[in-house]
C-alpha cells in the first residue's frame, strides 16, 4: 500500500508493514505512477494537486490533512468513499499563541508604543500610574469577558490560558453545554450575548453558514471598547462592516490573521483602518505532532478502527 | 490611629475600630496636622513626599507600598523602627500580562507585520507555511527554554502560563530549589546556564548587586537567537551592551518596559536599536487587590501578627 507525502514539510510517519511512503510535489498534479495510492497527506497543496488527486486516485481511502481547516479539500471533489481527516489539534498551540499575541498587543497598546518609540518619545500616557479599568477602553484581560466563537481544539486550548491571565471565558458552538470546564453557548444565542462581551475571538471554520458571520449586526452588538480577533477564516468577517466600525469608533480594535482574499490586495482600504493589526496568515502554518497523527490514522485504517477527526459529509 | 492614603489611586481599605483614614497629596510634603500618622500608604509618591514622611512622621510604624519595587522608599531614610511592606503580588497579573505581550509580539514578529501593513504589503515571508523551529530564529514558545531571573511573585505567576504555551521554564533566585513546581537555579549559576536559554526574562529588583546584571557577559553567553525581556528595573540592564548586541546580531531581539533613566531621553541611541521594543513603564501601574492588602496588614499591625512582605533591612 502506498501513502503520498507532500514535499512541503519534512515528515517521517511510522508505516505499517507492507506500506510505502512516496514524497510528491504538493503543487503539481499527481504523477501517473502514484495513482494507486491509498492515502494522501495534504499540506500546502495547490488546487491543481487536489483536483488531480480527486480525479485520478482510484484506490484512495483516506485524505489526511495537516490543516485544521479542510474547506479546500472538501471542495476538491473527492468521492464519497474517501475519508477526509482534518488536522484538528495540530495547530492548537501555534494558533492559540498567535491569537494571544494579537490580543495582548492590542490590549497593551504595543503598536502605539512602537510608533512613539519611532519618534523617540516616552509616551507617558501609555505608561505610569493608570486605572485598572479605564472608562471606555480595555487595557487588560483581568476581568475581561471573552467569547471564543468556534470552540474547537484551538479554542479549548486557548481558554485556560486566558483564564490564567484573569479573563472570564466562554465558548460558542453549535450546541450549548460545558467543555473542559468552559461554558459553551449555542450559536443562536451569540447575538444576545455580545453586549456583555469585551473580547470576541473568531475561530470559525469557513462554511456557507459562517460566511460574513461577524458582520454589521454582530459588530453593532459588541460594546464600543470591544476587541475582535480573527484566527479562523477570513470569509467569516464582513471586512467592510469591520472597517466602518473601526472608523466610526464603535469597535475598540481588531487583530486579523486572515482576510478575504489572501493575500489582501495593496489597494484594499482595510490596510489602513484605524486600530487594526493585520498579520499575513501567520498563526499556524507549522503543524505540531503531524507524524504521530499520520501514524495513528494509518494504523487505524489498517486495523479497521476509527480514524481521528474524519469530516462528516 | 491614623492611616495616610495617597490621592493617586481610589482606595477604601477596611479600617480597624478607632482608625481614621486621611487622603493626602502624594506629590507634596506631609501636612503638619498628619505628622501623627501610624501608617503611610505609598503609591506614585514623589521623593519630596517620602523624604518628608521619613523626617516628620514620628509615630510611624508601617509604610505600606503598593509597588512591588520599594527601592525608592528604602532610599528615603525611614528609621529602623519603621516597617516597610512591599506591594508584592499586587502586580503579578498585570506585569505577567505585559511581559507576555512583549515576548509574544517579538516571537510572532508583530512589529514587522505592522510595518508591512503600513506599506499595504502582505508579507508572505512572515506567514504561510513555515518550519516550527527555523534555523537561527525563535518564532514560538513551543519547546523554548525560558529563564526568569528574579523569581518572585510575578515570575511564579508568569511561569505556568509560559508552560501552558509550550515553554520549558526555570527561575533564577538567590537560592536554588523548587518553587510552585518550577526548578529554580541559584544566581551564581545563571551565567553557566545562559547558552541553553532561548528567552531571558528579567524581573530583578533594583539593588546594588543587580545594577547592570544583564551586561556584556550575560548577553554574550546567550545564543544569538535569544530574546531578552525586562519588566524588572531599568538599572539591571547595561543599555550600551544591549544596543551593541542587537546591532551586532548577537541577540535575537529585546523588549524593555523599563529603562535608565525614565523617561528615556529623546537623544538616547537605544530608541533606534534594531529588533527592540520599548514600552514606557506600562507593565504595572495598577495594583490589583490593594484594599485587601492594606486591610490585612493594618489588621496584622493591630493584632500584633506578622505583616506581609516586610522588607529585611
Amino acid at each position: 500500500m502506498k501513502i503520498l507525502i507532500p514535499d512541503t514539510i519534512p515528515l517521517t510517519p511510522e508505516l505499517p508493514d507492507g506500506w510505502e511512503a512516496v514524497v510528491i510535489d504538493a503543487r503539481e498534479a499527481i504523477p501517473a505512477e502514484h495513482h494507486d495510492a491509498a492515502v494522501l497527506v495534504v499540506w500546502g497543496a495547490s488546487r491543481r494537486h487536489l483536483a488531480s488527486a480527486a480525479e485520478h486516485l482510484g484506490e484512495l481511502r483516506l485524505v489526511q490533512s495537516l490543516s485544521a481547516g479542510i474547506d479546500g479539500i472538501l471542495a476538491a471533489g473527492f468521492g464519497p468513499g474517501v475519508e477526509i481527516a482534518a488536522g484538528a489539534g495540530l495547530h492548537s498551540l501555534t494558533v492559540s499563541e498567535h491569537a494571544l499575541a494579537l490580543l495582548l498587543s492590542l490590549l497593551r497598546r504595543l503598536p502605539e508604543s512602537r510608533e512613539a518609540q519611532q519618534r523617540h518619545e516616552w509616551s507617558a500616557e501609555l505608561g505610569g500610574l493608570q486605572p485598572l479599568h479605564p472608562e471606555g477602553r480595555l487595557t487588560t484581560l483581568i476581568g475581561a469577558r471573552v467569547l471564543i466563537w468556534g470552540f474547537g481544539q484551538i479554542g479549548q486550548n486557548l481558554a485556560p490560558t486566558l483564564q490564567a491571565l484573569g479573563a472570564e471565558v466562554r465558548g460558542a458552538a453549535r450546541s450549548a453545554g460545558t467543555r473542559n470546564g468552559i461554558e459553551v453557548i449555542a450559536e443562536e444565542d451569540v447575538l444576545a450575548a455580545l453586549p456583555e462581551v469585551d473580547v470576541l475571538i473568531d475561530i470559525l471554520p469557513a462554511t456557507e453558514q459562517t460566511t460574513g458571520a461577524v458582520g454589521r449586526e454582530v459588530l453593532a452588538a459588541l460594546p464600543d471598547h470591544a476587541i475582535l480577533i480573527n484566527v479562523g477564516r477570513g470569509a467569516t468577517v464582513d471586512q467592510d462592516a469591520l472597517r466602518q466600525a473601526l472608523e466610526a469608533g464603535t469597535l475598540g480594535s481588531a487583530g486579523l490573521d486572515v482576510t478575504t482574499p489572501e493575500p489582501l490586495p495593496a489597494e484594499d482600504p482595510l490596510w489602513h483602518a484605524p486600530r487594526l493589526l493585520i498579520t499575513p496568515h501567520a498563526a499556524g502554518g507549522r503543524p505540531v505532532g503531524a507524524d504521530e497523527r499520520i501514524s495513528m490514522n494509518l494504523r487505524a485504517l489498517v486495523d479497521g478502527t476509527e480514524r481521528l477527526h474524519v469530516a462528516a459529509r
